[in-house]
């Protein structure tokens, strides 16, 4: 049983979405580590909305800046190893892992990791406009031979960032969206033949379900906190 | 409407209060502050176990500076002021504020402000063992000629211990604990005439309600939250 473990630091985006990864990281801990222990782990959230309006202004660059601050703060806060607690900024983990020193758990490639082993060739990817529109998702399947769709009306690419935004962030449930969100992947069954789907959201898995979209759903915060207790096991 | 706000450190305890805590800051922020922004915060989470040995073999200076380390890690995390989201750590704050630069809003301090204003005399409090019986909640009231109360058998306040550590901050609320609980409360009102209770954990005001109990109930860790957005709108 390790006993001795790094320490976590976590950006986090959206209050939702940090305090999922908090819990599933206390969580899962114990199962793999010393039961009686608490992981020591320090969060760093940001304010989402200031991040929101520099990105969808094109300042890249203040965005990238936001978030490298954030994990040098954790770093100096004793934080051994990073995590970046949302899908649409791994847009530049690259860039980021590059200005950074703290050794990152990457999201993607975690998703990636776990589909590559399926038999599956068609996946869907639903999430904000960002992580559906750019390549940042696409290219390692691509480089396997699988193929990543995602919504083809770019109407129902606008209705999927306009939930996350102003409900599923905010925790906010409604009928009609639920529906519709069901409805797209309905489509993307039929029209590109997906045959799994990549939940790129947090607040999704709560309401896509396997047993009535009947194809391999897959969480990508559930898969990222297993990559994360994966690299504290082996680290 | 303050846009421009200090960043708030946590040091946090167990993963429940925490949580509580997150919660409770980022809900009531847009009452106060820009309803379109989440606070920056900066939480860094404790191992418990390791702080409860060193305190319970009378190792304090291991438990003191554990959190003066925790604390430092906040400011050079940007943390412009810090908490201790918990109450038995308040046994140290002196101690504590002394030793490190970040100013601290005062958990033990806030819950007397709301107290002291009202005409209560005879307060009970139930929380851990040192809370109870060590004298740091004690004295403010005392200087004020109110008395505070906590319950007379050690068999009691043992049990209080015990479901904290094991029950409570697990989120683990069995039937018969919760009865134990108010049975305490009824006996403080009998037996020491309390007219109002200091609910000093977390997971107390779960299950102890004024209704229930006939008399005000005083929930420290929202109390904490009120005095923490109060300090940010006038800092």
């Amino acid at each position: 049983m390790k006993t001795q473990m790094k320490k976590i630091g976590v950006v986090g985006f959206t209050p939702a979405t940090t305090i999922v990864y908090y819990r599933e990281i206390v969580k899962r801990f114990p199962e793999t580590f010393d039961p009686q222990m608490f992981p020591e782990m320090t969060l760093d959230i940001l304010n989402l909305h200031k991040v929101h309006h520099s990105a969808t202004d094109g300042h890249f660059d203040i965005f990238i800046d936001y978030i490298c601050h954030s994990l040098e703060n954790l770093k100096k806060a004793g934080a051994d190893f990073g995590v970046i607690a949302s899908n649409t900024p791994h847009m530049f983990f690259k860039e980021i892992q590059a200005r950074v020193e703290l050794p990152l758990v990457n999201l993607v490639t975690a998703t990636f990791d776990v589909i590559a082993k399926t038999k599956l060739k068609n996946i869907g990817l639903i999430g904000t406009r960002p992580t559906m529109e750019l390549d940042f998702y696409k290219i390692p399947f691509q480089n396997i031979g699988m193929k990543v769709h995602v919504p083809l009306l770019e109407d129902d690419r606008e209705f999927l960032k306009i939930i996350i935004l102003k409900e599923l962030s905010k925790e906010i449930f409604k009928d009609e969206t639920i529906s519709r969100v069901n409805h797209i992947i309905e489509k993307m069954k039929e029209e590109q033949h997906i045959d799994g789907i990549i939940l790129g959201c947090t607040e999704f898995p709560l309401f896509v379900k396997e047993e009535k979209i009947g194809i391999p759903a897959f969480d990508t915060i559930d898969i990222h906190v297993d990559a994360i207790i994966n690299f504290m096991k082996t680290n």
